[in-house]
């Protein structure tokens, strides 16, 4: 299949429902990608089963859910191929001729590896996890990826599977493609109780399949300034939660809002209301889009994205064996 | 497919042309359990990767070799099924399960493992290698294999297979068989220079698609008992290579030898012609056999073992699915 434009690999592990802040730092800017760019989303289940390997049980629910969530959010399956990971067994293939000539030092020296080492040692870890940037590089480049979208932190990663890619290259044939980072601005989402982060696992998070009674209620019980007893204190948006939202759903306001809470001259309950409305009208879209797709016309198109996504791997890999001089029977 | 009689799983690395000490150590061991037991034979091309991951070049004349070797010394692909690792995907897919749930601490107490490790420093050591034990695990479960035909040494590889299957069959559902050691005696060879191994590397090596001439050449430059001048000079078959052999090929005639070399009876040139007659005897039914599978037969031969073999790993896989909850589109 040749490629007419650039082709992009993107994905998440199926670890739940997607947030605001899976919107907010990556699926906004992948709706947007979906129309310039050839993009393969891959539904990470393996990955997910490196650090939830005893949770089988839930993984095809989280698929399904992620599956529902990018649809909600804009994904549109004729511009997109969506698959499921764990149906490529090429990608397993791959991993394990990268890793003929991958060092355990290189892999010790990742910084994901090393976070993890340092929090509960070396030698605890799974044989699995150690080997996820290889895995992740053989996600990439089965597909020959072009680009792969990631944040700052991500830049090593792909920096990784640039090596592996020249090293196979090399030492074989030139079969397959360098990626290259797409650094793009990622921003964070803070949680709803303003932790650093909006996440699952803090119960801080707003989810786009929340309903409008749902997202009223959780605004409603965010974190604001302290400070502020009577609707007329003056206000700290910096320190406001309902603000740093505001600054992201709400860019028009956001500078008046700024200026009335520091001279109080509007309660929270307002601002809070106002917020909630705003982020009810991003996501009634959502629910709508959402509702189209039944779990059947979901399965189809994993099933359609699936099978597109193994016809491209099926073709690398016949590339990579017959590099490698392992296509006996050709 | 069920199983009506107990299944084996054997093979090699296809690294070169087999010798006298593959066959006496453990081909000879396979012929004889051929019509005992469901023989799967592997031709590990994929693990010869993990130590010569630079010669893909010379993989296939390797694979051809072994299967021609194996054919020469009796296996009968109307008995086993002979298949090549590479070409079973599924043993890929299996392995990257089955590594989600090992530590990386298991594999550095492994004993290969370890002795590779202080050869060449834990960290040198390639990923794909220290994860070679749950390779080989999945090699032998993904046929479901009942029973592993290995030396001593081999045990703790078995014992750690057994482990995995065991885990495995806890965590989602006992669709796994835990293998068994077979543990025979495995005759060591020595080498036609008097050491420890007879190995290609070594170059010390008779192979089973030696020529008479060449077995005869050979073993007339074997090393004997160096203070034996004169044809008359009391020997010391303790010390003497071609003595070794006798005791392994000429079983019926040992004693008599090594009364008539102690007490000078016979001379060494008579001594080495018989015993090159002996394992030219052993060898010629080979040739024989050799020459009735042209190229063209092998590769038949190696593609349809592949394939029932490949019928058994999908199978297997299947099951792995369910029992994990990813087999999505059931
Ligand atoms: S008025 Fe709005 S920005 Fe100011 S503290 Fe209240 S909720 Fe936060
Ligand atoms: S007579 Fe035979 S056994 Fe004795 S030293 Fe010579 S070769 Fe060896």
């Amino acid at each position: 299949m040749p490629k007419t434009r650039k082709r992009i690999l993107t994905g998440d592990r199926p670890t739940g429902s997607l947030h605001l802040g899976h919107y907010v730092g990556s699926l906004k800017n992948r709706v947007k990608l979906q129309d310039e760019y050839e993009s393969y989303i891959i539904i990470a289940d393996v990955q997910a089963l490196t650090t939830h390997w005893e949770k089988g049980e839930s993984l095809y629910q989280s698929v399904m859910q992620i599956a529902s969530d990018y649809l909600a959010a804009g994904l549109d399956p004729n511009k997109v191929t969506i698959f499921i990971q764990s149906m490529i067994p090429e990608i397993h293939e791959l991993t394990m001729y990268f890793s003929m000539f991958t060092s355990v030092n290189v892999l010790r020296h990742n910084p994901t590896i090393k976070t993890e080492a340092a929090q509960h040692g070396f030698s605890e870890i799974t044989y699995g996890f150690l080997g996820y940037p290889v895995s992740q590089a053989a996600d990439i480049t089965i597909f020959k990826a072009d680009l792969v979208p990631v944040g700052e932190d991500q830049i090593p990663h792909i920096e990784f599977a640039r090596k592996i890619v020249r090293r196979f290259n090399e030492l074989y044939a030139p079969v397959l493609v360098e990626p290259q980072a797409m650094v793009g601005e990622v921003p964070r989402l803070i949680g709803l109780d303003g932790q650093a982060k909006m996440s699952k696992s803090l119960n801080n998070a707003i989810y786009l399949c929340d309903s409008p009674e749902e997202v009223n209620k959780k605004v409603w019980n965010a974190v604001t300034d302290p400070a502020r007893i009577h609707k007329n204190d003056p206000g700290h948006p910096e320190v406001c939660t309902v603000f740093a939202y505001h600054q992201i759903f709400n860019p028009q306001e956001v500078s008046a809002i700024e200026i009335d809470c520091r001279q109080g001259n509007i309660g929270c309950v307002a601002c809070k209301k106002n917020l909630a409305h705003k982020i009810n009208q991003l996501l009634a879209p959502m629910h709508e889009r959402r509702q189209k797709y039944s779990p059947d016309d979901i399965k189809d198109i994993l099933r359609e994205g699936t099978l597109r996504a193994h016809a491209v791997a099926k073709e690398t890999m016949e590339e990579v064996r017959e590099a490698m001089k392992i296509a006996y029977f050709k």
